[in-house]
Parts: C-alpha cells; sequence; structure tokens
C-alpha cells in the first residue's frame, strides 16, 4: 500500500477498487437489513434506500437479491479457506499449521459475524445450486482440515482417534463462535487464544498448559 | 410403564395422554413444514392439510402459528435442561457428571435435529419476549455448566483456564451436530461417544487414550 501511495492509482485501477468498495457496501447495509428483518421481508427498494441510490445501481452489481443474498452466504466460507489454503502453503508442522488455522477462521467468524448468521438463518432462501455448492465448499474445508490431522497424527503430533469427526466438530466449535460472541462482553483475542487452546487440546497427545 | 398396563388407564390419564400425543403430532408436522419451506411461508391451514384435520382442531392446541413455532423452539433447549438437571443431581463425580451430560444432550441434538435446525433459522421470527426466555435458558445451562467445570478444577479433576469460554464452546461443539450430522452417512452412537471423548480431552489434565 505505502509504494502505491507515492503514485496516484491508474484510472483503470482506482475503478476497480471503487466498484469493490461500492460492492461492499452494498452488501453490508444488505446483511444489516437481512440480519433485522430477514432475508424475505427485506426488498432491493429497501436495500438501495439504505444506501440512498437507485434500484438500478444495484442491478449494475446484482441481477437480483438472490445474487446478493449468495454474495453473503460466501464471505465466511471464501475467506476461511484462503485462511487454510494460506497455512497449509506455509512450511510450519502440523500443530502450528493447526494452530494457525483456527486462529485466522476464529478471527475471520468473529470479524464476519453477521454475515455467518444470515448465512446460518437463510440458507433455506438459497437457491438449490448455491446450497449445494457452499455446502461442498464446506465438506471441502473439513476434509483438508482432517487430511493435516492425520498428516499429524503419522508424523506422530497429534492422537486423533476419528480425523473426519474431529475435523467437523472443530468447524462446528469455531463456527458456534458467530452465535454467541458479544463485543462487549467477549474480547476478540481472549476468544481466539481461548479457541486455540481447546482445539490444541482436542487433538494434542499431552494436554499443554 | 410395565406397571400401568397391569390395569387399563383411568380415563382422565388416558385423555392426557391422548392430548400430549395429539399435541406432538402438530409439533412434528409444522416441525417438517417448517423446515421444508420456512415459517413465513408455512400458513396453518397447510399444517392442518398435513394432519387431515381442521384449523378449530389446532387452535384448541395453540392460539396461532407464533405458539407452534415457539413450542418448536424449546424442545431442545427444554430437553437439554431436564438432561443437565438429572445429571448434576447425582452423586458421581464432576468428570462422570460431564460424561454424562455431553451423552444425552448429544443424543438428543441428534435425535431431535430438525426441530434445533428450525430453531436455529427461525429465531429472527420468534416474538421478542420468547426469544429473550429461550436465549435465557442457553445462558443458564451455560453457566450451571461452568460451575460443574468449575468445581470439577477445586476437585482437581479438570484443568479449565476460562470456565465460561470452555462451557459455550463445549455446547457449541454439541449443538453444531445439529448441523452436519446425516442418518445415512454417520452412526449416532459413534458420533455421541466421540464427542464425550473431544469434550473429556478439552477439561481433563491428562487426555485419555
Amino acid at each position: 500500500m505505502a509504494a502505491r501511495k507515492e503514485k496516484p492509482a491508474a484510472p483503470a485501477e482506482l475503478r476497480t477498487e471503487v466498484q469493490e468498495f461500492k460492492r461492499r457496501r452494498i452488501l453490508e447495509e444488505a446483511r444489516e437489513l437481512f440480519f433485522a428483518h430477514g432475508y424475505e421481508a427485506t426488498t432491493l427498494d429497501a436495500i438501495a434506500e439504505a444506501l440512498n441510490v437507485t434500484k438500478p445501481f444495484l442491478y449494475s452489481y446484482f441481477r437480483n437479491k438472490s445474487e446478493i443474498l449468495n454474495a453473503i452466504c460466501e464471505i465466511g466460507i471464501t475467506k476461511s479457506m484462503q485462511a487454510l489454503d494460506e497455512a497449509l502453503a506455509t512450511k510450519l508442522a502440523p500443530p502450528e499449521k493447526l494452530r494457525l488455522i483456527v486462529d485466522s477462521v476464529t478471527t475471520i467468524i468473529i470479524t464476519n459475524q453477521k454475515y455467518i448468521v444470515v448465512y446460518t438463518r437463510e440458507e433455506k432462501n438459497l437457491e438449490h445450486k448455491e446450497a449445494k455448492y457452499l455446502i461442498g465448499l464446506r465438506r471441502d474445508f473439513d476434509q483438508r482440515l482432517a487430511k493435516l490431522l492425520e498428516e499429524g497424527a503419522e508424523a506422530g503430533d497429534f492422537d486423533v482417534e476419528d480425523s473426519a469427526l474431529t475435523a467437523v466438530s472443530i468447524s462446528g466449535l469455531i463456527t458456534w463462535v458467530a452465535n454467541w460472541f458479544r463485543p462487549g462482553r467477549h474480547v476478540q483475542t481472549d476468544v481466539v487464544s481461548h479457541t486455540i487452546r481447546l482445539v490444541d487440546r482436542m487433538v494434542s497427545k499431552r494436554p499443554r498448559r
């Protein structure tokens, strides 16, 4: 970013940035409305009004309300997959990879809490193809996590009885944070580090003190 | 039950049983319809039709659709609280109490899976008072579980860093089972015993082999 600031952004680049910003703002407002009133009760008019824009403006980014819901529901799992990719691409040993994954994904869940809650609530309103796609991504996440657990067990780092059940349990433990985390009552860094230690205990040969 | 069968049930008793049975059947059909089409899209007429009864029949059990949703959403947490009460009332040591709780509640989550999923999805459609009531029950469950963890830690049975965060994490791990359990693909008893062992690891001084 610092290097970029030395010269003004090229018009094409700036345009892309602005488009991404506008797209994100649409998703943020739609998320607030879906969270407060539900997907079915929220109209495109209401989203346009909240942003103080016209409906055609929305149509230049999303074909319909259904596409907005898709984009909202994809955020949590897409970011989690990126974090998983990045952690697995490191040269770290399995326990450190796992800690990095739990750290990143719990942080993603907390900072994207409302997106996750809307996904959980509105999954039934997704088109069948989109719902399947997201379930596939989540299954893929769990399978790759299970593979890491197996690798760690083979390397003698983990003590894991059933890698598939343990992986889906870890995913559940982390995802559920979106359900109970309250910004005023809980401290993000405490919850993240506590979750890392709980997951560590679930798979490690000896509990860490 | 065996003792009861020796003589015919008294009319008053039988009437209560039949009423409970009818009430449960209404909830089962409503749950199927809410699960498949969502609460908002499901009418009382559709519920009556699925049961092949009249709408006045439904009104003799529930004042409106909202009361049916309340009853559906209460099932999981009410049963879980009963299981918690029963386990805490035993003379068992904290680790055995905890295992009993995880065993019972995971079983409740699996056998009442669709009720839990409907609650998660439709929480926003609950009246404010009812939603608050259920959140209060869940918080109460977590607090009593946290207290058991503290008792076990004091007795030297558990190694728990933050009893409140650990309790809510255990609840999440168990509740999330409703989200991924698939009857054909997973075996209930395997999932229950695996969950017991994972929770055991989360709190025990030494992992059990």
